[in-house]
């Protein structure tokens, strides 16, 4: 850490401000005229402000949910809630400004609250794959990650969204699938035998679980406003806002039975609860705004809550002994196979809903994209990040906070 | 918990998603029109998603608020918001289905934002009787509860607020009395004699204080959307904020001030600051949009600030070793006898500010018939949560998550 | 405490009763129509909710914000969050109360949301200073300082912002720099020679340090709302919230580089973490709705977050060994010299964006006040809170809830 950490983080912040001095304007006054009221129906306010507490929603998913959903470490909590402020900071300034250079205005990128919730999702993917290399990874190499997989995920969301056009308003193709897989394919590049038994602190302890919990009940109770944020104003995001609500009831109900069917004596697993719960949230993403009625999406959110838990209890192991993938997290269970189902569900949902197979196949190859870039992407970012020149923390030091952080001895 | 636990909460939501398969749409398109707007004055806002930011306040207060408030118990704080989470998520999906029964457009519920405030209303009744039981009851019993409780809250209140057409906009006492006095008569019945002098469990550690007083803040902060939520949009929705936000003031300085006058060497007690502080809020609901000024609201915020404080002190270890009634965490206290206050400052308030005993009659009877049905419906339920079949745990395993969650020993 | 608390507690409320009883009441009816109206422009709805959601945000940064942000000590959680939340309850009554009092409409101050998010700002200010003097300081002594700090400010606000008409948006000079002088003048006077060379309690411990950074998350997130609450709708609200969020992001990068740079091996520390991440929301405030663009405030964000820095592990020791000013939470370095920064950079702006000397001598004469009445108001307050008769803790009391709680013993 010496002077490699320090470096890199001034020297990217420093690049962002000259890029942005070059580059990025407020979207003040008649760039408010710029043709889009015209799409939007009667029910929309032109104020600048209108998403502003949407976009706190989606700010809060972010920082407190993303951040304090990894706290479940018992060693580990500074780094999850603080490198996860650290990444997010930095992948906010990156993602805005990739996100847009692909449509200028008069050669400047035009800041309003809209861009600022899409560069709020851009740092998501980061923080998913985050969660698959929690505790094995050093600030150095999360910040090249950052870089790099924002840099990946906004040629593939330009593809997918701008270019051809596919539906993912919730983004469970081109955020989350991408997002865990990406991190999926670090994590293989990372692999470390040396874990292949555990680790005395990958685990939690009672405090550290409800820790854990804050994260989960704000991704929870926000997800509506993460699937209905970019939704066309009016009865579509009023339909993203309710789809994601029964979707993630739904879930919830799921995850709760499952995790007593398959744990002993019936009890229920901090882990399923923590992430599982969500899984509704991430299925509904890519046809929450579809007319696919709240007893569609309660469909999927029960079947995302049932798949997250068994792949939890059951791939996890196995994808840890078989294929070398350590997923710290578990985000193969909460982000990929429920952004799969999402992108499935999307493809179902243009197949019978428009009965229109030109849309379906789109919306299929939006979810081959996205899983291709993340594929290459994590792979050629995982072999980037295993120079041994970024401090990777040894094996006995992985989840462990006091690396990186100056850590009070209790008492 | 073996088989019955997943087996009830999988049956609950297929049958709930098959309702809703045959009842609920979204209320879309031509829906707005339906003539609301005309009472509606010229600073309401058409779009759909105007209640949305109060609405996840609302969320917040349900999920955070009650979830993280339960969590003073040292080892029950998984249960606390896990549990909590659980019947939440399954109680919004029943209380809409029926809230929404007796007013059905072409055999058809129709969903928008108001419906979801209300839905999440209606788990806030089982929250509060979750309190009086916490520590005490299975995961399936909680779940039969949350059916029955929800069930009866929804007869009540569309008997009082619908065909009476009394004023409760925040509902003091059709969820907050109601709820209480609910779980109290459930509590009840399932007296524990073996509990008579306490258990090792019962009482908080330092940290699980501080979780806990994440939910007081939160419920402290978001009142005022809880109380506003539902009420007419222009002067009565202001109102309803700024007589919340007043009352919650003035009500902790006098939770403050009385448990430093109740206690040893005037010390503060973490349980009174966690609760009646927030009896303001529960007291000033029911005339919260009505035209009682800011003092007006201070007077009823500081009255149950002092009653509520007094009652934890005072009456909760009488109802607990005279009456049989356990009362885990004093609901009788911030939800019961606030609620009742609450109630009878409505009478008042409908007496001298309409001068008109009619009106003042009918609020008289919306808080009989709210402490009528919760009396007896809580009653009915607790003898059918009282069948040996549910699992309900020994006295020895109250209060302690271990007996429903996987629980990871400290180190 | 046995007396003393409670009846200064009931009195202050009674007070304020009284007080509110003759001079307060809603702001409905026509009182909307009372001109502001034809300042704002198109883009403002007229609804009196329209600045709800951003209260929140503000509400939640008073009392979650401030109060978790203080818990990283490991036996003064209680106290943190609970005494910040007694503060705030009776501040934002006195504070609305003396903010209005110089424009009343026929003898009546009328309250709005605007008014209300003015209140919960006059209580930061008071929330800051007791950063400095946490752990030394008892109930009874931090009422009175309330009652003081809030009243010298009301006066200073008035004149400057008021009288002077000098650009303060985001409050750096007259909320934080404020808030931090006042609070450093206090804890000067009540030196404490016996902590010269600290006290076992005053640290943190794991847990605490991540109740901590709820806190700051929170505080983090919700800065954009407090800097464009009270803005001009339209673009001015809009560019306030773009350059916070930027001026943070900045900020958080440079506070992890910084502190990487000062400490031992590389490593992060946790209070520069907790704290010089949130000083660029400081620093950016009494410019942030001024024309300086996103790379001007990303400038203003890196530089608040290296001075942060570098004052809490340089300069807060020498200002206690040699100045006699024991500052416990380090306000200096986080509200202090970065709220100088922002008043030195809104003269900047001042003089380059307008290309007026004279407004630029104005928004000095701002700083210069905001300090003077600071320092002063301080000063006095100081002295009178250090009359023996007020409880102050003894020295081997300090940073200790039990002095003031009931505190369980762990186990």
């Amino acid at each position: 850490m010496r002077l490699k950490f320090p470096i890199l983080a001034l020297m990217l912040e420093v690049v962002t401000i000259v890029l942005y001095a070059l580059l990025v304007v407020y979207d003040t006054g008649d760039a408010h005229g710029d043709g889009s009221h015209e799409e939007s129906n009667t029910t929309h306010s032109s104020s600048p402000m209108t998403l502003y507490p949407m976009f706190q929603d989606v700010h809060v998913m972010i920082f407190i949910g993303f951040g304090f959903l990894m706290t479940f470490l018992k060693r580990y909590g500074f780094s999850s809630v603080g490198i996860n402020l650290l990444l997010a900071a930095f992948g906010l300034q990156w993602g805005l400004l990739l996100q847009n250079i692909w449509h200028m205005h008069n050669g400047k990128i035009t800041i309003n609250i809209e861009k600022m919730i899409n560069a709020d999702f851009s740092t998501a993917t980061v923080l998913i794959s985050f969660g698959a290399v929690l505790g094995k990874t050093s600030p150095v190499q999360l910040l090249i990650m950052t870089l790099l997989e924002i840099t990946t995920f906004c040629i593939n969301e330009h593809l997918v969204v701008g270019v051809l056009g596919v539906s993912d308003v919730g983004a469970s193709m081109t955020i989350h699938a991408f997002g865990a897989y990406f991190g999926l394919a670090v994590a293989r590049v990372l692999y470390r035998p040396g874990l292949r038994n555990g680790h005395e602190n990958e685990g939690s302890v009672y405090h550290s679980d409800l820790f854990a919990m804050i994260g989960t009940v704000y991704l929870w109770m926000f997800w509506p406003s993460f699937n209905s944020a970019i939704a066309e104003p009016g009865d579509p995001q009023l339909r993203a806002v309710i789809n994601t609500y029964f979707s993630l009831a739904a879930c919830a109900l799921a995850a709760y039975a499952t995790s007593s069917l398959v744990e002993k004596k019936g009890k229920l697993d901090m882990v399923h609860i923590q992430n599982a719960t969500l899984a509704g949230g991430v299925a509904v993403g890519t046809c929450a705004d579809m007319d696919i009625q709240p007893f569609g999406a309660m469909v999927i959110g029960i079947t995302a809550g049932v798949i997250s838990t068994v792949g939890f209890k059951f791939l996890t192991p196995i994808l840890a002994s078989k294929l070398g993938i350590q997923d710290t997290c578990g985000v193969h269970n909460l982000h990929g196979m429920p952004g799969i189902l999402g992108g499935l569900a999307g493809i179902v949902a243009a197949a019978l809903g428009k009965k229109d197979n030109v849309t379906a196949t789109y919306q299929a190859c939006g979810l081959a994209s996205s899983l291709g870039f993340a594929l290459v992407g994590g792979l050629i970012t995982g072999l980037i990040m295993k120079i041994p020149f970024w401090g990777q923390p040894p094996d006995q030091n992985c989840f462990d906070d006091s690396i990186f952080w100056e850590v009070q001895h209790e008492k």
